[in-house]
């Protein structure tokens, strides 16, 4: 049995509910954020709570918890639940409104839910000594995935078309096909030994893992671009890879029916997995 | 009180919960309708449910209630709220995954919500009799705004917008600076004694008052066309106005700073509005 917070309280995760009339679930107004556990320990918290802050200004939301207060809940909930390998969800909506309307009222009181999910690290471990497939899949979210909202549909979709394909990751490419982000990751290349990823904009989520491995690679003196690239450029890449909070540092190692170099993980790629993991 | 149904029972609004682990509330995996109650008769209601099952379509998701089904707990709804005037509201999510991930699982068992508003219309009439003032506001949301989905989030930021500039609406261009929509309306321009409104395509919704306004014009033979315009021809139009289910068509006097025409509400606006309300 899972424990989740919501609002105060602990309950059971299948007894944890929120009105029909929650702004989240009508309008998908509200943020989120997942934390990695690793060997019982939390994986870049500070990151990933001040981020949920950030979302929350954006957002124009203010909630009654202050980091402290969730570090705690957060906390309680890791040691309620035992976990030892998995991920922390937070999620935090507007609260509810009724009569429904679009335009927000000042005054609501955000819904808060807090819970945690296990998640088979060693299984992506030994993935990521193989390497994953990927689909190619237009980026049709909304405009501002700077804020890590649960507005997820357009990542949803994609997800979808890689399931069906068999693959671990959508990678979404917008109507220029240059390469945005992954449908809950963030897309590297290597080429020439120089790593690069797309500069931050509304299009894209500030990464925790992106932003480690920025630092990792900077004492590392491993040449660094903050740059768009195009689809022919992965494709065309000497190694590529993604990161997001639970998939650390992932290698790609097929694009649709395109192989990556020669379809092995990167050994730079593995380096950098190496690198983040002995940081954490 | 007001009486939900939600999925299978009917309870009362203030006690209709779902999961927090149901798609809609995490990811915005759901769509939704709204539907009129006017004089205690469903305005277009074949049209939406017609909408409803093409949202669903488009999403991959399948419910276990017919039309004739939901018609039947509609009608409940309606009569248990005695409700005169307002709407009712149908939403539908993909169902309860846990643990969550983006990738959907096939064997989900949707949620579905019906709950019924009541709506000040004669306050919207007067209103129209004087017509409303409306804000520009870029349209960030996702691109795939043919599904009536939950994903809502750029339209509640429009609205919000609309709202800090005492607005009735946000008008939303894209980045041509051209007009798709309002943040929950279509958007009508006349020119030259001709209506022009926005191409279907992936980027509007098939507004069923649009669809029903086009059959008005066509039998009064009123010239008619699909066809993209700038925000400078919305400044610069002889009449303005938008069309929702809530608001059928409701003049529009001003955007943002500039004054439509005379700053009054066009004379065929006006009359539109009289044949779609006797319609009804």
């Amino acid at each position: 049995m899972t424990t989740c917070y919501i609002n105060g309280k602990y309950k059971p995760l299948s007894k944890s509910f929120v009105s029909v009339t929650d702004r989240g679930f009508q309008f998908s107004d509200g943020i989120y954020e997942v934390i990695a556990v690793f060997n019982g320990e939390f994986v870049d918290l500070k990151l990933h709570l001040n981020r949920l802050f950030v979302s929350l200004n954006k957002m124009n939301m203010k909630i009654s918890l202050n980091k402290n207060q969730i570090i705690r809940i957060t906390n309680k909930i890791k040691k309620t639940n035992k976990l030892e390998m998995g991920i922390i969800y937070i999620q935090i909506t507007r609260g509810n409104q009724n009569p429904r309307e679009h335009k927000y009222s000042d005054k609501l009181k955000p819904n808060i839910v807090i819970y945690s999910i296990k998640k088979n690290f060693e299984y992506l471990n030994k993935l990521a000594l193989k390497g994953v497939k990927t689909s190619l899949y237009p980026d049709v979210r909304w405009h501002r995935s700077d804020i890590k909202s649960i507005s997820l549909l357009g990542n949803v979709l994609a997800a979808n078309h890689a399931k069906k394909n068999k693959s671990h990751e959508a990678v979404l490419f917008n109507s220029r096909n240059m390469i945005t982000e992954g449908n809950s990751s963030s897309i590297w290349i290597i080429k020439k030994n120089k790593c690069i990823t797309h500069p931050l904009n509304f299009r894209i989520l500030k990464g925790c893992t992106r932003h480690k491995l920025i630092s990792i690679l900077k004492k590392n003196k491993f040449k660094f671009e903050e740059k768009k690239f195009s689809i022919k450029s992965l494709i065309k890449a000497d190694e590529a890879f993604m990161t997001s909070a639970t998939n650390f540092i992932m290698p790609i190692i097929k694009v649709d029916k395109f192989t990556i170099s020669n379809g092995k993980p990167g050994l730079n790629t593995l380096k950098f997995r190496k690198l983040f993991i002995a940081a954490i």
